[in-house]
């Protein structure tokens, strides 16, 4: 016998295989769940469920969302013409929080990778193809990670659309707002004065 | 629009409940799950669903436990004549841990409190005398924690305890297993110095 029985012990187990929570945080987090079972516990169950049930990946751009279409692409107020290449939902998630970015998204849910057998085929771009050839796009802004295999796939992603008439951006590269110099890598700060503008 | 949308929002605010989960966190497990919905998702909902609906408050002993009675008060093999008090269920979880205990718990549920008004009555201190009667126990453990309110409320089951013919004793204050001097604080090295033994 060693401390919490059956399911509880499952529970935590389950828990402690999310990111962020080991063993012993997933025990602290069941351990309040009990102690709330009716204000915390049953309202989050409950909403687990509902999501694991409805949660759909959109055919159109890959976002994941609850209930028939993702609200990006059914949004009227949000532009056509501009697509904006994610590796992730969670990359999704952080662009929207910006809040800039008024255009729609593709979302790739990877990154080009001969040793995991990810190629184009899975990352979708020839459905990003055919969106770019049906919704008119005049821009395709690759916000891809600042890792070696982001950027190479955002090369390949800038090849493939050569010559098809779109404008292909990315991200800006330099200091972070409220960065300090000190605190920065060599690179970044690198890429910040090769990208230096006009004061 | 800011991120995550309607009901994937609301699960991220309901794991941002939890301790050891922030907003960023909580954002970052239920992407995990999103990505995982049949393997982690799915079975983590049922799960709690079902730990929520069946967990109760075991009506001798406090400690929190699925199905009917609370698997220690219910296991024959556990000596009755020893009842070792602890604040929480965390607590009677770390003792089981430890593996050394093989009598039967009293939860208390929390500390003495004159400002949070939390009396003996509350702490189920009444109950305990009543097992103490019905079990014949011949030994309470005070296994609370080493802050002032648990001291306190040690003080006070000792004191309540007295002329019963009950051997009332506490957890053994040290040096921990493993640790090293250098880095114990002074009240643990002093209260070790005092508590010395014989080689």
């Amino acid at each position: 016998m060693a401390g919490p029985q059956g399911e509880i012990e499952e529970l935590i187990a389950l828990m402690a295989r999310l990111p962020g929570l080991g063993p012993r945080s997933a025990r602290r987090a069941v351990l309040q769940m009990l102690r709330k079972r009716a204000a915390l516990m049953a309202p989050l169950a409950k909403m687990m469920a509902q999501v694991a049930e409805n949660a759909r990946e959109c055919e159109i751009c890959g976002n994941i969302s609850v209930g028939g279409c993702c609200e990006i692409c059914a949004a009227p107020g949000r532009a056509t013409g501009e697509i904006c290449v994610v590796e992730d939902v969670a990359d999704l998630w952080a662009m929207e929080r910006g809040g800039a970015f008024k255009g729609r998204y593709h979302v790739l849910g990877g990154v080009l990778s001969a040793l995991d057998a990810v190629g184009p085929e899975e990352l979708g771009i020839p459905r990003l193809l055919a969106r770019i050839e049906a919704e008119g796009v005049g821009e395709v802004i690759l916000a891809l990670n600042a890792t070696v295999e982001g950027q190479t796939t955002a090369h390949y992603i800038a090849e493939t659309l050569e010559g098809r008439g779109v404008r292909i951006t990315s991200l800006a590269q330099g200091v972070p707002i409220g960065g300090e110099l000190d605190y920065l890598d060599d690179g970044t700060i690198s890429a910040a004065l090769r990208a230096r503008r006009a004061f």
